[in-house]
């Protein structure tokens, strides 16, 4: 039987990779998507969701809207980073108006519905902010024992930060919800040390670019941070930190150790900080897995772009 | 018609007396007492308010469990100052058992649907942190639109504070969930600007617990203070911040102005402290309404005894 | 004998009131004026300082730079209130060229030097960040011993900020300074607790500004502030707050209180924030006397109009 | 003519060995050693470094004591690790009783004056936490212009803490010095980056175990670290992180890399930790440069034994 999946997210670039690629592996179901502030407002967020389930003709998977705010930090979005609404503006044009609307209820209600109903047949992955899970936790603190596993997009345990030199986005945006999910739900944390180290290959991009949609499209958004990849670190091909999450669910990338971690929620220069307590100092148990090393056995280029191709 | 009052509640001494006076009062109707961690753990807390309400047999009001810890910080609790297990133990023997149950939901749902239902009928009045005050306005940010008055215990804007040099004791438990709320609700703010300033009576207490059950016990709760009213203020009489609150809604107590407020939630020596604009710095357009007066033609005593003395 | 005075200072339209009040007691001995940054640059409060005393003939006093910048964090002035050189052009323009020269060498040095030798001949009053002075600290922590008395332009015990709305501007400017001299030098603290009650009123100040120099230009200066104090605090007059400092130590102004205070550091929202520890929540012994009422037998107009005139 | 070294240290193991090492090698002149607290407090550091001097026949360095404490934060040490004098119990009982007294002055003072004298024929090596360098620049600024090289040892720019999970010990004990020279003094970092990837082996310091004094007590500070680094790091040998900075200055160990970094003072968390701008989110210019790497033509362990062996 497919594992269920939810997916929380914030579409964006690198979420939308995720999305199509949880989507097209047979081995997992999607059993909803909830939105959340982040890359863009909330309300885009779910608009791009919604275009995107409508792209590859999955309406049939509902879209519930979430947080439109941290829980008690001001927004801040990465509209600079991923388009003005979330996604360039080629690719949102391109991208078909959505026939469905969003579910009227709330993201968090839906994530304690269904973590009650499948326990641990659910497995959540939260690709943007932590927001609406810390919320669903504060609401229903058992979900973390019912549910399979949680993985969480976020986190900076052994390099620098993205947003800042300290922190990774999602954690930095919502950094007490962040510290809330570390605390609780003992999740599997996909971070910067293992998102910024794989990628697709350009001239795999530009193949994908080159065939009939919803590959051309794809193509276009796998692209956009090829610029990124080259000047920041000096690599070649496009990378979707959200995507590694996912593709490590469908087919096993990325090989996890047992980890303390705390979030700063100081609000200075450290905020959303990963605190990873690599050699004990704190003495505590370990409350989470961090993903620090990527499967020598698995290619990821060959599990996105393999899923991928499925959607043809 | 009489106003709808949704008390949050971590009973808790002042919070009992509290809780009496509304329960005495006519002009308003207890929709429910939904209960959160802060002088006691939320199980003591809940229970203890069962027992209050069978005290003075209005089992009819449901008490409906909320938030066991704050939303990212550790628990901290007060029962160094109000008793182990939240009253002291010879307040808690003298209550009867409960036999009435907590609702089988969560606070935070109550909360919604209450303000969904009655809209500006209700009021909500938040005696303890502002935990599942701020769970609700996040899953429901309408709610703050919908009720009519949201009335806080907390903050300390031309004073010092309690439980620390510079907060009070309900925002220092949980200060991004007080920065929400602040940030959202436009509430009054009932801090220790005014409650520290107003007692019942050592005279008046003594004469309540020679009277038959419940003043008698009621009494007893009133008296806890004491001590620390006259070595700490130098003043006679009982404290009753909690109770301070719910006496303006019922009779008209307290002067309020204006105000521009944030929270600190940096974690240090100032987190929950209140940052009380009292000068425009900022220049930000007020958030809420700081108590920061005693009415002169208002008397603390004798509304709050006059509504105790109901309960005989 | 004259109790001699080592004036540490960021001149200032304050600072400059209550350099001539002491100037004008015959009963303190200006052995020294060391500057700092904090109303403007380390420069223009050299040059101002410089000026003032030629403007009243004492420059047998000598000038001591000290530091252009704060310990650890930024810099940042209060131009924009008293004028983009540190006090109004037109007092700038008004004020004689000064013929002396600041003094080679450091406050830093200065101050140890004149500590060692005066003992408790000496009192320090640091009417600007206290830098300078924690500096001087660090290198030579007997000072505090040494001395007699060590006055602090600085804090807000019982009420809000100036700067911000927790803090106020000497202790926001460096509070890790304001930090380390509050917890070594058992200071006298004289904050915004009392420096806003107190006014020269405006019918005196206009009536310096009609006498012959210095007075009249002394009345420009005490009169830049008669808009502030009249939209803030509703009251008529003119405030120099280190001029009550300074009539404190030449004539008795200021009641004291045993306080345990600490600076808060965080570098969030209360940074340099006085946490006053009223109610003796931490439980440590008074380290300074904070100024927390005025004298009912003393009047400010009086004792600082009565030296000013001195001038004449 | 060999450059001028001016050693600022926290005697403490590495310390130890690094002082060793510099009084070894011929191509530099050790013109004093001032102290400061650290792995000890500052009397422990003062005595320890006598002690060395003595046991090496080089008492015609001379040692000036400097700060005690930190600039505004509480006094933390790490006896736990170095031993509570500062060395193991062994160690100090080895070493000679002191015929040097320290110099009667200040270690600012004479960080100031061998900077002022020497100019660019001096480097400054700071190997403890950096309260005296930041005093020294607080007092004369100049000292970064005028010196040839400032190495600090500190900083965790890649890679996790030692003292705390986000914090190297010298940043974390006086982290607002560490910001205060990283700010002005353009600074060669040598940090946990590089300080704990090189080690002298355990055959090799047990082999100067067995030689005659100074080689024997010698061997037995470089053994103190053999257990940790076995269980820390799972490799062989003994780490002395602040030789690994004496070993580059005297013969070239380590690569530079510009780099934009800040220190985190929050007091939170992650205070003391290393800001790192890697990929230029700040958009700021370098100041300073960061060890990141070994040179692969240089031998740690041959740099430090080779120049212990002089000693014999
Ligand atoms: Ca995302
Ligand atoms: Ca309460
Ligand atoms: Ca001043
Ligand atoms: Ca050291």
């Amino acid at each position: 039987m497919a594992q269920k999946l939810l997916i929380d997210t914030d579409p964006g670039n690198d979420d939308a990779i995720a999305l199509y690629v949880a989507l097209a592996d047979p081995s997992v179901d999607v059993v909803g998507v909830t939105t959340v502030m982040g890359n863009t407002t909330l309300d885009n967020a779910t608009r791009n969701a919604l275009a995107l389930l409508e792209h590859v003709d999955r309406t049939d998977v509902p879209v519930i809207p979430g947080a439109a705010r941290p829980f008690s930090d001001e927004l801040v979005t990465a509209e600079e980073v991923h388009g003005p609404g979330g996604l360039p503006e080629h690719v949102r044009e391109a991208l078909p108006e959505p026939t469905q609307e969003p579910v009227d209820g709330n993201a968090v209600e839906f994530i304690v519905e269904q973590a009650r109903e499948h326990r641990d047949d659910l497995t959540i992955a939260a690709l943007g902010p932590q927001t609406n899970l810390a919320l669903a936790l504060a609401v229903e603190p058992r979900i973390a024992e019912w549910v399979d596993d949680i993985y969480l997009m976020g986190g900076a345990l052994t390099v620098t930060g993205n947003v800042t030199p300290m922190a990774s986005f999602n954690f930095y945006v919502d950094a007490a919800a962040a510290s809330r999910v570390v605390q609780e739900a003992t999740p599997k944390l996909v971070g910067l040390d293992v998102t910024e180290r794989v990628y697709v290959s350009t001239a795999e991009i530009e193949r994908l670019q080159g065939e009939p949609e919803p590959l051309s499209t794809i193509g276009d958004i796998l692209a956009f941070s090829i610029d990124e990849v080259r000047d920041k670190f000096g690599n070649d091909g496009g990378l979707a930190s959200d995507a590694v999450l996912v593709a490590d669910i469908v087919a096993g990338l990325l090989d996890y150790e047992d980890a303390y971690v705390e979030v700063d929620t100081t609000g200075g220069p450290s905020n959303g900080a990963t605190i990873y307590d690599e050699h004990g100092v704190y003495g505590h148990e370990p409350n989470c897995e961090g993903a620090l090393g990527i499967r020598e056995d698995a290619s990821y280029e060959d599990i996105v772009v393999g899923r991928l191709e499925e959607l043809a």
